[in-house]
């Protein structure tokens, strides 16, 4: 055990030495990341035995210690899961550099010449759980954007992480550039956490990354600047002059394509002009596809009122459904009786990520679009579209869910911030 | 007095109240919120006496508390000072509205079109000290954004505040937009700022502004993002190869022309090799006007060198002249022994708000710019234009000094959010 006095001190030690190499990686040409990227990418090959040996011994601890299947598969590495780690860090290299870009300029009428330039933001501290793809994904990510980062990840990744940031330090430091740009915290007190989002004037950035759990400590105990993400309790809303057709691909594909994403739908509002008939074609074809439906009550009296026996047996829904990120095969479904109850709905209970509605009524989407306060709102297409991948960035360090600074998926250009430069000849104000 | 939990129920109400009237302000149309602005001066000008007769009992109760005449004058509302309020109203009214902007949009290969749209934030909390003008200031730009705004302003100025905003209110209803978008706390007690600034879910960005403690003890609590605004600790820095005439013209700007100000220089660099006789020129400048020096070793050499008389007496520069923000005719000189140390002074003391370099050395300058991080870096120009109005936004609520969200001068762009906004015809991921 260290004590409260030794751990701060470790841990504000690390992100002094992350403050001091984020000047060099913060004015590094494109040249040096792009070619330290590639010697990251590979290190983390040639200490693949290494980091596979590591996995091999938190993955046993963790199935020791009776965490879930779906945790274990998580934390889990295999030579795929590497290798994919090591295309991002490759397709980085190749995305444009965003620091230097001059984002406008103008000329006043004194010839005081002012551009505002993007730069790196500095010191970001990665606060996150489990997967160790984001150990890489963020280290990446960082340098691409001339930013030094303090990763501090999940406590069953420990030995994992270790090894991967052994391995892409060495690549770091093999090219020239300080090794000491990424940090990380080898510490699972819960305190270093606290120090690391506390430390003010050495961390310009705290990305906490994983559950609703983790994201409102961070939040909460934080005095740097946060960016909160991915929290996505998401709907669509079938309107009633939507097209069914249409509805029933959009849903199928929001629900169940890849049920455990933040973009995923969890509650479905479906206006009661629709009807019976199409709630329990929706719902059958739904649990086809292994989705446990939970219903408001008029939804639960349709599915009723078809029932031959199967589907009138579904669950009623309750706050906490309405509530839920269920991240899984599950569905709340709620019958509104207009569009405004829709969106008073996705208000009260949504998380400001991504919502849908599908209508055929152009008045009724534009409503939706204005009215409803998320980072990305559809009108006739799948909330699944909201991921940096799907916009064109080439990468994504997360997707945020708070107005200030960046909404929606961040790439790189949202792990930037600016600086006005003003190139004057003796100007002086009057 | 009131009770905590009664203060807690009646704050929170009033950001409820605030939430709900964003809804409205947040979706009405540029008419509509230009003809409220005007409407909002007007009623400062119908409602005078009221105003005029609260601040002058604010006034009365500074001098009765022992107030200082600084802080007395900036608390003082004669008519002048009304009608600056109105036309900054007026003005911001002929502003473009920034709601609505597409900032950019792409098309999917699918079809699916993606705009980036500006947005609201939604509900603003400033926290600020004693100049009512904030109150005016903050409500009308808020409200042109499409904002709800909470003002909770200093205990001096509280009957003036009151009754100004009860005539912003007034414009604001009387033109059919909720008089609930503007709220003010009509309380003295520290913990209403505390109660503001934890309420996630109602508060969407807290703008504190003021001094260093305010804005301190705002970074300290808060659980809402916060933008840091206005301390500014100025550098300009006279190098080896300086226009010394034009050096000359730059420090008795950034330093005489409004030394109370955040963008007024508080500590001058000077390079060895620029030597005593310039110094001592720039000194008896500086003095005639008022300015008191403090010096480092060297500079105090090079005044004693060459005096016959007075200005040798200056006294010496400690680590807080270094540190401190004057605000005042009071000057720090350092002499430095290569562009390094100056930038690492700057990077020790500097708040990164506005730095400047006088040279003709165009490779020393591009050094300065690139790695002096603050908000605004000026090459040959006085540290005086980092300013909204000077940039030509047309309005300001602060100078941020953060690098998340907004840097340097904010305008009405910086009180705005964004949402991907995506019109498809069916689209689903695959």
């Amino acid at each position: 055990m260290i004590s409260l006095t030794e751990l701060k001190e470790e841990v504000l030690q690390q992100a002094q030495l992350a403050k001091i190499a984020s000047k060099q990686v913060g004015t590094a040409t494109a040249e040096q990341k792009n070619r330290a990227l590639l010697a990251m990418a590979e290190k983390l090959w040639a200490r693949r035995e290494a980091i596979f040996a590591a996995n091999h011994l938190d993955v046993e601890e963790a199935r020791a210690t009776g965490q879930s299947e779906s945790r274990i598969d998580r934390l889990i590495l295999h030579e795929k899961r590497l290798k994919d780690m090591m295309e991002g860090l490759r397709q980085v290299s190749v995305l444009p550099d965003p620091v230097g870009e001059v984002v406008e300029s103008f000329t006043r009428a004194d010839g005081l010449r002012i551009e505002r330039v993007r730069v790196p933001i500095g010191v970001i501290a990665m606060v996150y759980e489990s997967r160790p793809n984001v150990t890489a994904d963020a280290a990446g990510l960082a340098l691409k954007t001339g930013n030094a980062v303090i990763l501090r990840g999940g406590k069953e990744a420990l030995r994992t992480n270790r090894e991967l940031v052994a391995a892409l330090r060495e690549g770091l430091a093999g090219s020239g550039l300080s090794a000491e740009a990424i940090q990380f915290i080898n510490r699972t007190e819960r305190d270093s956490v606290d120090i690391l989002i506390q430390a003010r004037g050495l961390v310009d950035l705290a990305i906490p990354r994983g559950g609703a759990g983790l994201i409102g400590r961070v939040v909460q105990h934080a005095q740097v600047p946060v960016i909160e993400t991915g929290v996505g309790n998401c709907h669509v809303f079938v309107d009633a002059k939507a097209d069914l057709g249409m509805a029933t691909e959009v849903i199928l594909n929001a629900k169940t394509q890849r049920p455990s994403v933040c973009n995923a739908m969890e509650t479905l509002l479906v206006h009661e002009a629709v009807g019976p008939a199409w709630m329990r074609q929706i719902v059958e074809q739904l649990q086809k596809r292994g989705v446990e439906i939970r219903g408001c009550e008029q939804t639960r009296s349709w599915l009723e009122q078809g029932a031959e026996g199967g589907n009138a047996t579904i669950l009623p829904a309750g706050e906490e459904d309405w509530a839920d990120e269920f991240l899984d095969l599950v569905l709340a479904i709620k019958v509104v009786k207009t569009l405004d109850e829709a969106i008073e709905h996705i208000d009260r209970y949504g998380t400001k990520h991504s919502e849908a509605i599908v209508t055929d009524d152009v008045q009724a989407a534009e409503t939706f679009l204005r009215r409803v306060d998320a980072a990305a709102v559809y009108h006739n297409a799948s909330t699944r579209f909201t991921d940096g991948f799907e916009y064109g960035f080439g990468a994504e360090i997360g997707i945020s869910t708070q107005k200030l600074h960046a909404r929606g998926p961040m790439g790189l250009r949202e792990l930037t911030s600016y600086k006005y430069i003003g190139r004057g000849t003796g100007q002086v104000r009057s």
